[in-house]
């Protein structure tokens, strides 16, 4: 399908468009609300038949099955699955993905996911949305969840400049922020932005769990505060997750939190030297700096 | 005045009995705010005249005056200035209280609180509600802050027992749980689950803020998620009340910091040699962990 014709589909005919989601979870089920309430016709593939029950009964695709066979006239496939899943698909999974669909993921982790998908499907493109709650499974997606949430891209030479068209519409038309970057860069900033969190907080809790005394420990729960909670939330969920993602993109967490260590030795050493003056105008550089990093969004 | 005087004032004729409060910010006019409802008669001081304008306007107390000669019959006083003005009263203020009203603070660091106070005023009793949001100042004040939170006194052998008494009646009137510990227990448990959390947030806004190639930093910014937000939230908070914290209990941060340092060069050891399955099952570890920390609170 050339852009134009596809272009044709999205302003005219989406009743009669096929879209496929692989995977109904938070994301995939999501999707599935959002593109069906934009008028497409959804056609969600799961894994296991109580999903399927689940996944009718919240409306979250027109059509719902265990049978890879469901994908066959999608013009588009989102492969909205875990990032260990997305890396390591099935061979029934891609036997039945249409030659000439687009085909995208959701994954995190960018240049594993291209580096494995570009040799499998001619019109795939690596992309994936900024958008989480703790919530996961069937019973997770919901309506608004990508509105003015940034949809990275990261397309290369190789990718088929159509597909990364029709993405693009898709993701813009249910409310995201369309962004493209390389794979390499990509995967450098999550690490920074979103993996380090992940691992600074779960040390947090792990430095708590080794406390000795028990008297402390005890005093510690009774008074952990909202700060601890936020602080602890991102090292407290999906463990699977988190495996992903360093699984996939150790090269560059490791070099975050070798470059978070060394920022860590600096406050120890202002403290050390009794240097007040110095902790507190650091703390209001981190103030503006925070600002700066959240500004505009609706997650302050 | 004895417990069972004051017993009576608490009970039967709380209009009658005058509570002063030294500061009318988050703690302060929150305090003014529920003590009114329960029928006290508050006298708030203030240091300047546009909060002591703002302050009645908000009616969070029933007097507020510039003039430290308005605690002159209270029964009670707490001194609700940030950390640094507790440590550091004026000799103005310490005049002005009633030799045999029992006094209490609302600071976060309880050894040198005690240590000063207790040579300062004769029915002093050290203790502080943990119960805080991001706001700050004479419109932060609101009704509800201390439900179901920690109000924790640090007596020691020096303690008036009914003032100790008094200040538990009060606290948990207005919805507090009652805690006792001593103060150099409170000082290493705070310093873990709430202390610690401001350096490492603070350490990895420094992080982001550090990254050299602009289009990496430029990309974290746009990236920049909900698991971002909550781990920097307490580091780009207020940097005085930081500096506060580190100063008056840097010895236990100290600690802390450095027994967070083994647990994240855990972390990396466990990355760098890529044990995936480790990665996980300490993954899981600290979602239990957090459970048990934030268990049955309203701040998960």
């Amino acid at each position: 399908m050339s852009k134009s014709q596809f272009k044709c589909l999205v302003d005219q005919q989406k009743k009669s468009g096929s879209i496929g989601i692989v995977g109904l979870g938070l994301i995939g089920g999501s999707l599935g609300l959002e593109l069906q309430s934009l008028g497409w016709k959804i056609h969600g593939l799961v894994h296991r038949s109580t999903t399927l029950e689940r996944a009718k009964e919240r409306g979250l695709a027109n059509l719902v099955s265990t049978n890879p066979e469901i994908l066959r006239d999608c013009e588009v496939v989102f492969i909205a699955l875990p990032l260990d899943k997305i890396l390591h698909p099935t061979d029934q999974l891609i036997n039945s993905l249409p030659p000439n669909a687009v085909v995208t993921d959701v994954g995190s982790v960018k240049s594993p996911i291209v580096q494995t998908w570009q040799k499998l499907h001619p019109r795939f493109i690596g992309s994936h949305p900024m958008a989480g709650t703790t919530e996961a499974g069937v019973n997770a997606g919901r309506l608004g969840l990508f509105h003015q949430r940034p949809w990275v891209a990261t397309p290369n030479s190789k990718t088929d400049i159509a597909a990364i068209e029709i993405i693009r519409d898709i993701s813009t038309s249910i409310g995201s922020k369309w962004i493209t970057t390389n794979a390499k860069q990509h995967d450098e900033a999550v690490a920074l932005i979103s993996h380090l969190p992940v691992f600074i907080s779960a040390a947090l809790l792990k430095t708590l769990g080794n406390v000795e005394n028990q008297t402390i420990k005890d005093l510690a729960k009774v008074l952990a505060s909202s700060g601890f909670a936020d602080t602890s939330r991102v090292g407290g969920g999906n463990p699977s997750l988190g495996r992903a993602m360093v699984e996939n993109n150790s090269t560059e967490i490791l070099k975050a939190l070798s470059a978070y260590r060394r920022s860590l030795e600096k406050v120890e050493e202002t403290i050390l030297s009794k240097s007040w003056d110095q902790v507190e105008k650091d703390l209001e550089d981190t103030k503006i700096l925070r600002a700066s990093f959240i500004k505009r969004k609706e997650i302050t």
